[in-house]
Order: structure tokens, then C-alpha cells, then sequence
């Protein structure tokens, strides 16, 4: 249990390419300010920090956030491990809120717990200062390189 | 199929509060610019525009802007048949994203097929530009007003 | 919304050929006693009685069996829209339950919201003497017959 | 990541009595043959065979047992680590079915990831002969004993 898949590839210059911050390309990971903290062969670790944009008029982090952030590490996960051109497009997941979040900073872990050539399923583990709020699971389809 | 729950109380107060943007809180729906387009008895339309901010650098709608839509309309379509000074906190949800979006409008839409007094189970639809999109279901728990 | 998605083909032979007991094959569907009451396209209606084999201690319906019944409902509503010879395998679906079971029949409802070449998405109601009892969505990748 | 909640109470009488088989009580536990093998504070594995009975017309385990084996060990497992006379109802879960099953045993571990007063949130794995074929996770609500 809580192993990872096997890999038949597993891209380190796409995997050092994704270290760091999410937010250069804009849009929803600028708004999220996400940052990749650690990347590794079907795993990745996304962390943010919470700040008043992101809570609701009631004081706790929106929801959306959490479900946002698991979309983005769901399909993110994927590039070191698939073939350079493909595209890991994120199908389906579903989300558990665990516990409110009211503060500090949120670390998101992907892992890819099993793959084929055609999809990925990967579980996300969220916790807030080292407490579990929020766990997903999804499935990612790849999408061969063009021409393939 | 498809029909709504019975709702012990509809306060069209509330409903008539939701409707229009949900942008002037601030936070994550004043970034997607939400907009209440019609609320009912156990059912809320939300609406967002795409727009170059909200896509991946791929030119396509990001994923999480469909999950944390579907997470804002999972619960606000509660207020109106929930008690004053209830809360309604997302639990879980789980979302299937049908076709990719490029452009044009989002519009979801919430309904309540089932309610307890602790409970709501919620389906979400979201078409884009007539097109089904994405497709949501959902648990909202119900907290009591406090001194309740 | 609620709608059905348009099909490429629907084999009306195929259609015929699921009508009646699914327990034939044996196996879970003859254990469970699955009745498909009606199929057409995109849609299919499947029906089983309760009785005390399907119940718990406690005298509920074992969530189980709605459990299977909407895996078998997910997986069949494809083969009328799918070439002969493809093979329809369910990847993944989520479902809740909205309310015990205790006495009575079961009738659950597939209907295909989305398809494309390789999947289907698939929404299931469960009634239980009209009331909703359950409520399921989920992924059925179509697999080409061998040799295509 | 991958830890289990803390609990407030666990008690080991319950726990020793679910260990071994669960067939005793009848119904789709005793048609599966499902036997719990190994039972600790928030954790629960347990085991069942294939059999011809078990397979679809295709020669693959039925979908549908791995969901209804899902859950049933999703809601047993709350039972050592709640209040006498409480009930574990299996409200929601979600199964991603990773490979297919055609001979050997399954064994599923569920581990309660989070645990209030009203619910756990409980996450499982399937494996086959040590392989990965199917994960999920789900909520259950913690009902408590009559008269309180």
C-alpha cells in the first residue's frame, strides 16, 4: 500500500524544469501562487500559502482552492514520466475536506499509484502545517505527442 | 430521475441575495467572476465568462477553475432552504470533465436531489456555450446555526 | 441538462439481446438477480428485488449491492452504442447513498451523459419504490475489438 | 502522508470479534467469502478468493465485487474505534479500478485517514497477488447509539 507505480521513463530535466514556482505561466496557479517544492519520478509536492484573497467572508480557506490545487498537481505529476509532447489531461477526480483551513501554508503531494500508457490514477494527500485537510484521487488520460 | 428534493423552507430572501456576482466578497469567486444567473428552491445557476487568464498555457480552460466552480455552486445553492445562520461546508465532491473548453461562457448548474437536516447530496452540470462540460455530484454538511 | 448524449451507432440487435434477466451468465448479476427492464440508447433500466440474502444484520440493504448494481448498469448501458465485439470496462465511478434501504424493488438508470472513441461518462439514479436512494457517476473506457 | 488518524477510543473486544470470517451473518459478505484477516485501531484488511462465481462471461472478476468489497470493509473498519451501539453508514465512496482481475486472492486495506464525532473519511486499497487493482475513497457517518 501507499507504493508508487513503476516508470519506463522518467524525464529529470522535465522534472528540474518543474521545480519552483507554478506562477510564471499565469492564470490560476499565479492566482493560487503555486510553488513546486519537490519533484520526483510519479510523485510531486505543491505548497501554498494562504492569504486573505483566498478565504471566504467566513474566515476559512474557500474550498475551490483546495479542489483547484488537487487539479493542478493531479495532471502535473505526469510530465517527468511521459514521453516529451504528450499531454496529461486530467479526466475525473474526486475530493475529500478533512478539517477547515483558517491559516499558514497548504502542501499538496501527488503520487502516481498506477500507470499505463494511456492512464495515469494518482492520489493527493493535502495537509496544512502537518495536518490533514483535504485527499483526492483522479485519473489522467495521456494523450500521445501529435503525430504519434 | 433528474427531479429535485422537498425542502422544508425556501427563504426567497436568501435566494433573492444570491442572485447576480458573487464577486464582491473578493477571494476565488471575484477571480472567476462569478455570476448568479437564477436561483430556486434547491437549484442555482452560476455563469463565468473565459478569459486568457483563467486558460493553461496550452489554451485550454484549467481544470481547476471547473472544480472550484463546481465547488462554490455545491454549496451556495444551500443557503436558501437551510436555516438563518446555518452553514452549509462542503464535504466532498467528485468531478468527470466532459470536453475541453477554449472559450466563450460557463454556466453550472446545482441541484439538490436529496436533503436530510445534516445533509445535502447535490448534482452539478456545467455547459459551455450549450455543450456539457463537466459534470459534478456532492455532499454538503449542514451545521446548525450556534446556541442550536 | 439530464440530457443524453448523441450516438455514432446503436445496434437495436444488441439493444434486444440485453433485455430480460441478466442472471444467466450467473455470477454476481445472478446472485443480486439484475432484471434489465429496459434499454435503449444511451440508457438503460435495470431492476432487482430486495430480500433478506441482500440485507444486512441491521436489516438495510447492504450498500454493496447498490455498490454492484450501479458497477453492472455502468458497464452494460454502453454495448448497444459500442462496435460489436468492443468491450466496455468501467475504470472508475462514485456513488452516494442517499437513503436505507429496508423492503422492496430497486430500479437503477444509466444514462450516457458524454461519449468519445474511448470513454463513456455515465450518471445513475437508484430508485427503491420511487424514492432516490442512490445516486452514482463514473468512466467507461471502450475498448476496440482485437485486431482494430 | 499515508498515516492514520488518532483515535478516541479503541476497543479490542470489537476488533478481536470481527477478525476471521465475516460470512456467518449471511448475505453478499458470505456470497463474496469475505474474511477479515488482520483488524487494528483505524485499519482493517480483509481477504477474499476468486472463483468462477465471481468472474463476468468474459473471465474477469466482475467490477462489481471489488466495489461491494470496498464497501464493506469501508464502514467495518470504523466499528473497534466507535461507541458500542453506534452505526458506521457508508454515505459516499469512490473506486478507481486499476488493473483486471482474473485469479488469486484480493486483499483490501482500509485505514481511517480522518476521523471527527459525525465522520471518517477512510481511503482503501485492493491488491491481487501484491499488485495494485483498485483503490477508493469514501465517508462514513458515525450515527450514535439510540438514547443519545
Amino acid at each position: 500500500m501507499g507504493e508508487t507505480a513503476e516508470f519506463a521513463l522518467y524525464d529529470e530535466r522535465v522534472a528540474a524544469g518543474l521545480q519552483g514556482s507554478a506562477a510564471a505561466g499565469g492564470g490560476l496557479p499565479a492566482f493560487l501562487d503555486i510553488h513546486h517544492s519537490s519533484v520526483g519520478p510519479g510523485t510531486l509536492t505543491a505548497r501554498i500559502e494562504t492569504r486573505p484573497e483566498l478565504m471566504t467572508p467566513f474566515g476559512n480557506l474557500h474550498g475551490g482552492v483546495l479542489a483547484a490545487l488537487c487539479d493542478h498537481v493531479l495532471g502535473t505529476v505526469c510530465y517527468p514520466v511521459i514521453p516529451r509532447g504528450a499531454w496529461a489531461a486530467t479526466t475525473e477526480f474526486k475530493v475529500n475536506y478533512l478539517a477547515p483551513v483558517t491559516s499558514g501554508a497548504l502542501q499538496a503531494t501527488a503520487t502516481i499509484v498506477s500507470m499505463t500508457k494511456r492512464t495515469a490514477v494518482v492520489r493527493i494527500d493535502v495537509v496544512n502545517d502537518g495536518r490533514p485537510v483535504c485527499m483526492a484521487q483522479g485519473t489522467v488520460l495521456i494523450m500521445a505527442p501529435k503525430g504519434e
